[in-house]
């Protein structure tokens, strides 16, 4: 990018982990400079009040939200806010040209009743709505491509939807068997003092929490059903377990075919997912562990078939705050803007 | 138990886990005196080099294991020994007149063919054999009591069945759409230095093992089998999460009558462990965690249908090294002596 | 106590982490009966609704604090408590003839401007306050035996305390060179939600805090000064480790006589301590770690002497909730009624 | 580094956790390329075996230890092996011309008695140790340019060190009062399985240990008497602290001068790192945490002082794979290449 104009962008809610991995993954990406950040709460603080590990490195001031200043400033605006938020400031910045992805619910939904139904408010942005892609690469890479407005896919559901996909897409399972048992470290609540994330309460325990009612049903099913090609129901169950990055999905699914083996769907994940640098499928016999994804924007996918019970079961990890939150975002900027799609987000983890 | 005379007990593998969590337990026993540790590696050790915590109040040393003496000095012996020993020593213990209570999976199966299969071996004992209890008080409580050999129910599989028990009995769901996804501690694995189990490895990840092939499975599907009256087979997935103690077990089935609400459940369940005082089922909405059960012999349950699936989903919650190990041990012996079921073991966990 | 009447005891601020030891505790001390939890924003609701690991042995409700109404029902009312409310509530409680055990700092200082300067409030309660006794049964024994009102000595002074008595009360160390680093698990913090104590903050990470101005100071120095018998002054810094429960205190000091070696001191620590069954002073060469203490009102104790640099190193730990806080209040009113003084208190832990 | 050609280097001990971190780091490093990995008993193992997280980057094969060979192959080579083994190696590739950067402890020592007084060991290289420069950047950055082999110092004393050498080098402390706290994650352990370093053991544990005789003391003084310009013995402590990453170490000493305050001390401070990119001196107030350094080749230094006591607290934070041991040596190797000292290091690590 050497002699290119860095792309100036802005993160608004900054504060919480959404941004401050943005922040982190963007001081180090060579095609953008971040040139403003906004928050709310912490309006008015140095970003290095916030977070003294990044002071050496980061000067900048957490600003109040203004769009138009925003839009002035940035070319694209990563919006890591609550949901309910960015469909209040995403017609705006669209209209005055800004690239916009959203971390939130809020663009996910084709069709927004479903999004009123399960998070309510009051959404009088059809038209705008109507052009946001999903934004989950490996499977809408051409779509996000020639977006401007983006939805980016959530940690839980990139990390169920990795797994199901290739099994979905090309018919090898019955869908209504699909059975995801999701396991997320405790940073998937976002920096918001609740009693239940205490360090005190979640450690040495797992909980499982938001049984068959969890509001990512909806959105693991949309895909699903576009994938498959017709309506699909999962079942989904999210737990809490005691450590802070991560996602483990464990999916299980009967095969229509029961002479499939481990290796050919081994064979199948790797061309599905040929293209798509950030996936790893393991060789038959290894399962992930989340500690593989921890800093990287990698999903690691293993497969297994049990040849007794005729099912398949696939497990993804990933990094629920970088694959599942903001490295998934700068992956669809960098598809936004034709750029390599890997550039300046981390293949390589730390071990141990 | 004040004018009795206390029981003398033997524990052999005092060194391990299972064997600390037997002292533990035994030492605020009312009925019981610890009067033999017995050891391989560590003999000629006094226990409290082991185990420095427990040195104001056991001043036992280990001993070689010999079964002569042992048949001299107890009535009852607790074998936590690796699974291939106890074979070879119950036998002469039980014809000596002890009560064995076996922690390994030797005298866990009614057909000794199933057991070569899955862990080798020579075995010599099947008339011993065929005299063994399976461990299991909540199911086997009339049987336990008439014992004098007993083969305890392992962690993993106490905490799946004691979830899917009610189930089957009652014929409430379809077996083979049965699906156990669980989640064990560390410490499962022993005091034994593995790789995997090092805190550098295993803290902040979650990983599967032994996917569709784990030992537990025919030991799972016996019980099941018994209960539903016909051959069952079951999907099992163990995963190691990084904590200490506590296995959660998330189990999927297909409900045979989708017209059943949570509610019908929590009943169910309620009635069908009403006499069974280590069985805590969850007020419906509420589901466990395995906090809550650590450092106690309690077995928590939540249940939860989805009717937009038609499956029920059962959470079962336990301490691996108690209700999953030593304190079920414990509670067999209860039960063979004609005490109380709860004597000398904990029902309330500290917290957090 | 099988044929005496239980007492009837009442807990205020029953849903903080003080609270849930106390009921835990209580519920298996055969001298007392729990008969009043008081409350301020849980009152009106059960105690299981709070803790539901709790439910199937605890069916009391929360209930509203009436001074008037506690002293009708209660004989000994534990103030677990915020600092700064119980002073508000001792004087009439005590004046109805209640024992009271204040677990917060509002009556450990025989000072009362040594509190305000520390904590702040408007004392009106100069006179019951002259009559409250030190909470830490191992220094003041004889004291807490005749008491009242016991301010029961927190955690961190606990532990550092029990670490400097005999070196102090004995001369054997130059005071002013005592340096104490601590060491605390999260839970100190209580069960309120602060962001710093969250699992993804504090895990897997640790700070220092309140450097050199930790208000624990004045209470260390205080006692400190009693056992020496001149003002004492230390040097004190608390900090958070990753873990749930425990504290060690490293504790540093420069020996008057340069000849005494750790097997001497050993003996000095073990005579001071004879009488006290909580304590348990570690064989040369053998160090506590907090795991050990956790879940009993036990102290580890161990000791070392540096030849080279003269100085000794005290190595106290234990398990912050209990000896540090719920079971010290238990162990004084003990003392206080004249029974055994480790009625229902737990002396052994479970490992791992 | 575009047009340049890469540096061929060869790490020996690449299955360990030191090896890892060299692997992870170099592969993102410009200026070099990994040709080479050595190892004992992983010899004829493909690396994405032992680490299967790297295996989309990494196809390299572990191969028997051959000097002649690596010579052939390598300019420069990190020997990330246990104490005792690189100086077998290390005077053969520095005699066929090789750059050799020792993480272990063989080439730390001026004075090869005191090595053998605490390692043991038959050393034969007098000649080729001579010229060995101890490899920490911030106090030898010169010498190390010169050098062909370097030792590069370890996790307890590089954090250590850098804590407490402005104070020495100044002469602002007493030095006889210097006491290193240190806690330490068990990573430090390496990827050898122990028992005491189980998750299960571990986790929710803080444990002291080689309390006044730990081997990383010599090292220490060695170093604190070259700063001080004469003799110096300092107390130091290390402790086992149940997290992966990371090293806290809490240094109390006697100011000189009774008069100066944190503010002037954070002055000194940056003065005295103004120089060291991977030093952040924090502002006064601010206290360093591990998990601020964690995956990043920074110290976070905080200064208090104590004005009642007279002391200053000096508090040091690094990730101990990384300045503690990988990332230290690729600074090594920056500085003798002559390269940018930060080229391939991290700066900013992931939060939370």
């Amino acid at each position: 990018m050497g002699d290119l104009e860095r792309l100036p962008v802005g993160i608004l809610g900054a504060s919480g982990y959404g941004g401050v991995q943005l922040v982190r993954l963007l001081m180090d990406h060579p095609g953008v400079e971040v040139v403003y950040l906004g928050g709310d709460s912490s309006a008015g603080k140095s970003f290095s009040e916030l977070y003294p590990h990044l002071g050496h490195r980061v000067d900048l001031i957490v600003e109040s939200i203004d769009v138009e200043e925003i839009a002035k400033r940035c070319k694209a605006v990563f919006l890591s806010l609550p949901t309910g938020l960015a469909y209040q400031m995403a017609p705006a910045l669209v209209a005055k040209g800004c690239k916009v992805l959203d971390l939130s619910a809020d663009y996910r939904f084709s069709n927004l009743e479903t999004y009123k139904n399960w998070y309510g408010g009051d959404r009088q942005d059809q038209e705008i709505a109507a052009t946001a892609v999903y934004g989950l690469p490996e499977l809408y890479r051409d779509r996000i491509a020639e977006a401007q407005l983006v939805g980016c896919a959530g940690c839980y559901v990139t990390t169920s939807l990795l797994a199901l996909a290739p099994l979905l897409k090309q018919g090898l399972i019955v869908p209504e068997t699909a059975i995801i048992d999701a396991k997320s470290g405790t940073s998937g609540g976002g920096r918001v003092a609740k009693t239940n994330l205490l360090l005190a309460e979640a450690d040495n325990s797992i909980a499982p929490y938001a049984v068959a009612h969890h509001r990512h049903i909806p959105e693991i099913e949309q895909i699903c059903s576009d994938l498959a090609g017709h309506d699909v129901m999962v079942q989904f169950t999210p737990h809490l377990i005691p450590m802070v990055r991560g996602i483990l999905a464990t999916v299980y699914a009967t095969l229509r075919d029961p002479g499939l083996v481990r290796e050919d769907l081994v064979t199948i994940y790797s061309a599905f997912y040929r293209a798509s640098p950030f996936i790893r499928v393991l060789p038959a016999g290894t399962y992930p562990q989340t500690k593989w994804a921890c800093g990287t924007n990698v999903c690691y996918i293993g497969v297994e078939v049990d040849a007794r019970t005729g099912r398949v079961i696939v497990m993804s990890a990933t990094d629920n705050l970088i694959k599942g939150q903001s490295g998934q975002a700068i992956q669809c900027l960098n598809i936004m803007m034709g750029w390599e799609e890997t550039l300046g987000l981390p293949q390589l983890g730390f071990y141990p």
